[in-house]
């Protein structure tokens, strides 16, 4: 390891607005009896010089477009932001605020939590996300450059993280993509602590890490992160670096506790009284807990002073810019008056035309209509894009040379795609979708998450949904992931059955502006089931698809591909004289928000038979107590898709044999 | 990029050997109409070399433990590895097999499948867990060496990866792991063909992968993977490294088809009859698809039988060795027949002693147990060992300089642990378990799926199992994850409620030889509410805690820390005049697994109400018609864990409210 700087009694006047930062996050942890001061603590000389001296943010207005952005990917660190953004005077951080960390109902959630509190640019403490987020938002901020300009759009995205995202496999996705991208927005600083919670990080990882951003086609700097002049330098050579920038700021964990600084000690727990009275005195800090000294606040607030004056010269600019409307109706999110005809045009064809191809197909055609209307939306793949179907006709790709594009190429990179999405969702105005097989959102799920709990509008694109892709055998064939997706609260999962529920998904993922969505989209052909397109049914959620004739002896269910099966079930079944009505259940999430009575005439009172070609645990809420489950057991095989549908006896004879034996 | 070789004209003497590879691979995939001849085609000068002067494998034995392990990291190029197979002369992978790639039935599946064919290391196909998992073995072999000796435990790892493996974020993890642990055994051969699926590799990554793995601490080679002279010379000098070693051999794609070489044509989909014939001409091959010349044969045969004269000369120094039946006992699997009666007195302290404490904490009072018996545990932590309660008091940890300790700081490195411990179990006779929070199981769900589709005993330690966790909060929380779990096959999940259960599920797991388990556990303290403790309950996964007293008006189900608020509830319930019975669940997978009758007491007739403070969706096929489920339906929140349990309504009140409404 290099060598640390030893803690130092620190000169009061230079000092005092990282002090600050100390002292609020130790008597804040300390009211608490719950989080951890010792990054923040270290980071409190590294972040006040890029708050004072570089960062612009307006608290009066956090979220004016051509803010820098910042993002705590150390979020355990949470008391950094939130003194932070007391200091600079957000109007919904006050001190009370600081005095119920971590109680319930307060803004100072354990970890930032996006939405809580103005000014938390991402949810982050799941470590690796916030780097990986921030590269979306980097992304996001060259495309809209590329759009409307430097005027407009030119600004920074700022990270600090720490060992533990450092670690994690997300981060060299995150950085990957940087590099090859260029993104030279983007600046890191590395909290460069040497500690984690099992005790120095060179038990677990001895990576030179700036050898290894390097590689990745960074530039980097080293600094001792308690010097100011020091980082100050490196973050103005950074600002000024044609790649991304990562700069290594080698600080003490706990910085001016005389007994616990420079362990893990003061990671993740309370000073306790005593070592924060010594702590103050080593600081030479005077004020009580939770007071600040006048300087200090009003240091602080000439910072925030000086963002507002950035925001009001870059309001002038938008409001003589000629691309104005452009560019704010662009920012908004709000999808085009255009889109809805069109898509019910669209639809209206399907119905003419029954087009027999694979949702995946069908997905692409969705795409090619919505795409056509809507600007903001920014595909992408994770290296499976022929395969996904993901790149529709006029999408180019982005390059570092040229962000004009569209289409991002993720490389094998599930997760960071993910948490690239989300940044590019939270940039604002950007409608991110993107591509993997089905089976690999297991590799995505720490970002997926995120998605559902910041509430972003992201849509993953999953196809190859079943057994139905046939020869890749098991490694490839979902068979536990709808359900471990439906799981997910706040995340709506889709699986339609023909390319008239595909058109609906996009339609309803679209309009989603505050949850994410799963498409499951299958590899093989499926039918055109829907009569008519009048009325977007997906939305329901579950709907009647063909009502039985007569009484309803049985209900067969299905999502997806199964919906084929469940049809010719209901066939086989009346020619035996059992009425079958077959329900399509595209969304089970949408269906379970439609009133009662509403479900109550779509599931009916007839004994039913659910069909998917997956495990059934998300089925069993609608099976009741006589219900059938036809579907997967186990994990799946390698053979030609028919085979396996007949060898798991996924078929219409078992949806038959099940209703029957049910009836009976 | 680095400059390529240009496809050559094969010199027919020295490249047959290789030939025979390439025309397997792509009559194979021709003969499916499915699959990747592109990477056995390109590898197949390297894999000849690498199996032919280096790899010493048995194919008469397979599974003699100080064979070389090989792990095809890049698993779409599973005809390199079957084809290899057909040529050493692996009894089960007959011509017959190969005709029959990807077929349902045979052993030639889509992506190599461990246990479908002898010599199958590992299960691979989704990108970077070969990769991931050989670090797992190679750790293995340093573990047994420092117990055994250079005599019997003196091998190397060999993995084949691709660029796919490269760019997944696991690869990270795995490469620092090894870097850090200076696992000198590890030889990684990347097969550098510049080619993904979406195009060139570096429209999504330009990372200079030889810089980047001797940041994490490799030693590396460069080589043109077509010049056997240099790919010989790399391994030998890699086989004296003291670090573990990386080879970048660069290779053209599909070498020898004059149309598609080089190109991601040539990646996933059969040549066609045409360009097969053109290859077949290329590269001088003249037989008939699936026919081999005698003296190709001849040739691999040798290389066959030096494996076997290496493995009997290991079996004599075996038959010699004073270790010799503590190496067979330690490489077995098999539990020592101490630890029953061992578990069972300490399983009676418990119930004598009543220690409230939380289940991570018993989870380690039961490890100590059973690490004082079973020498073969390997423990770990994804850097929360103080957290997990994983590290027993006589674990030492594993270092760089010292393989005799059996502890593992696995670094903030989830999946890579998960995937290491897939390659510990994978090793032979070595039982791994590792922790982190329940909620990053998220984080390393490709990983625990391989445990569960392989089949191997491997244990996921998973405390903060709740909202219970307190005040870090909704990212910190998992709702979903019981369920997500639960829905992977062939994986077990024990959420125990107690310290006896906890002791319970830790015998269980252990006796698992094919099935990986999850611990789920708490942070917070659980009284013990077992009375007795003479049959492991636990076994059963789910059995009546207490009876009600007379007829049962409804039953109360629940697990883990959710026990207590049953119980509570059930006593509010009888003073209420209604008659409660609490039943605890442990495992659902285990109680399925009970015969119907059982199943039918345990559950009763009288309405059911399930309690955990997780989503419900696991539990309704418990619940049926009428029953009501008490739990969570949306994200956590950051707060103290009882204002939180009450903030949420998870209290013995709500589950009293709903048994009543339930009977009324």
């Amino acid at each position: 390891m290099s060598e640390r700087p030893s803690p130092k009694t620190t000169d009061r006047n230079a000092n005092d607005m990282a002090n600050a930062i100390r002292a609020l996050a130790m008597d804040a942890v300390q009211a608490a009896n719950s989080g951890h001061p010792g990054m923040p603590m270290g980071m409190a000389d590294v972040a006040t010089v890029l708050f004072r001296d570089f960062l612009r943010v307006d608290p009066s207005k956090p979220s004016w477009p051509n803010r820098d952005r910042f993002v705590l990917s150390a979020g355990h660190g949470s008391m950094l932001l939130y003194a932070l953004h007391h200091l600079l005077g957000y109007e919904d951080m006050g001190i009370d605020q600081l005095r119920n960390f971590r109680q319930l109902g307060s803004r100072t959630a354990g970890h930032p939590e996006y939405g809580h509190a103005a000014g938390i640019e991402t949810t982050t403490g799941p470590l690796g996300q916030g780097l990986s987020t921030a590269v979306g938002m980097a992304i996001g901020e060259r495309l809209a450059n590329a759009r409307f300009g430097d005027d407009l759009v030119d600004h920074h995205t700022y990270v600090i993280a720490g060992d533990g995202c450092l670690m994690e496999g997300i981060s060299h996705e995150a950085i990957d993509l940087a590099g090859t991208l260029k993104l030279n927005k983007l600046v890191v600083l590395w909290d460069d602590n040497g500690i984690s919670i099992d005790g120095k990080v060179e038990i677990a990882s001895k990576t030179d890490q700036v050898a290894r951003f390097e590689a990745a086609g960074w530039n980097t700097w080293s600094v001792d992160g308690h010097d100011a002049d020091a980082v100050r330098e490196a973050i103005e050579a950074a600002r000024a670096s044609d790649k991304p920038a990562f700069i290594a700021c080698r600080t003490i964990i706990g910085y001016g506790s005389p007994n616990k600084a420079g362990t893990h000690k003061v990671h993740g727990e309370a000073l306790g009284d005593e070592e924060i009275a010594l702590t103050r005195k080593q600081l030479i800090w005077e004020s009580e807990p939770f007071e600040l000294p006048e300087a200090v606040v009003k240091g602080w607030r000439e910072v925030a002073a000086k963002g507002r004056e950035a925001r009001e010269a870059w309001e002038k600019r938008l409001a003589a810019h000629s691309e104005r409307d452009h560019f704010e109706a662009f920012t908004s999110g709000v999808l085009p008056s255009g889109l809805a005809g069109e898509m019910q045009n669209y639809r209206n064809a399907l119905v003419q035309d029954k087009p027999k191809v694979a949702t995946r197909k069908s997905s692409e055609m969705a795409l090619e209509v919505i795409n056509a209307v809507v600007e903001t939306t920014i595909g992408g793949s994770a290296d499976l894009t022929g395969s996904n179907n993901t790149k529709t006709k006029e999408m180019r790709p982005v390059t570092a040379e040229d962000f004009s594009g569209r289409y991002l190429h993720y490389g094998v990179r599930e997760h960071g795609m993910a948490a690239a999405m989300n940044g590019l969702a939270l940039y604002g105005g950007l409608i991110p979708y993107g591509g993997t097989f089905l089976v690999f959102s297991d590799y995505a799920r720490g970002a997926m998450r995120l998605s559902a709990l910041m509430g972003l509008r992201v849509v993953y694109v999953l196809t190859h949904d079943s057994i139905g892709l046939g020869e890749d055998g098991p490694t490839h064939q979902p068979v536990e992931h709808l359900t471990a997706l439906r799981a997910i609260p706040n995340m709506l999962v889709f699986r339609p059955a023909d390319a008239v529920e595909t058109a609906e998904a996009w339609e309803a993922a679209l309009a989603e502006t505050h949850r994410p969505s799963v498409l499951a989209l299958t590899r093989q052909g499926l039918p055109v089931v829907r009569e008519e397109a009048s009325e977007n049914l997906t939305l329901r959620g579950g709907y009647v698809l063909r009502e039985a004739s007569g009484n309803r002896d049985v209900t067969l269910m299905a999502s997806g591909s199964e919906i084929e099966i469940a049809l010719k079930a209901a066939e086989t079944l009346k020619a035996d004289g059992l009425n079958a009505a077959v329900v399509s259940m595209p969304s089970m999430e949408l269906f379970l928000e439609q009133d009662e009575s509403y479900r109550a005439s779509v599931l009916g009172s007839a004994p039913r038979v659910a069909v998917e070609a997956a495990i059934g645990m998300s089925w069993d809420r609608f099976l009741g107590d006589r219900g059938r489950f036809v579907g997967m057991t186990g994990f799946g095989a390698s053979g030609p898709a028919p085979k396996l549908f007949e060898h798991f006896g996924i078929t219409p004879d078992a949806v038959v044999a099940a209703a029957k034996d049910l009836v009976a």
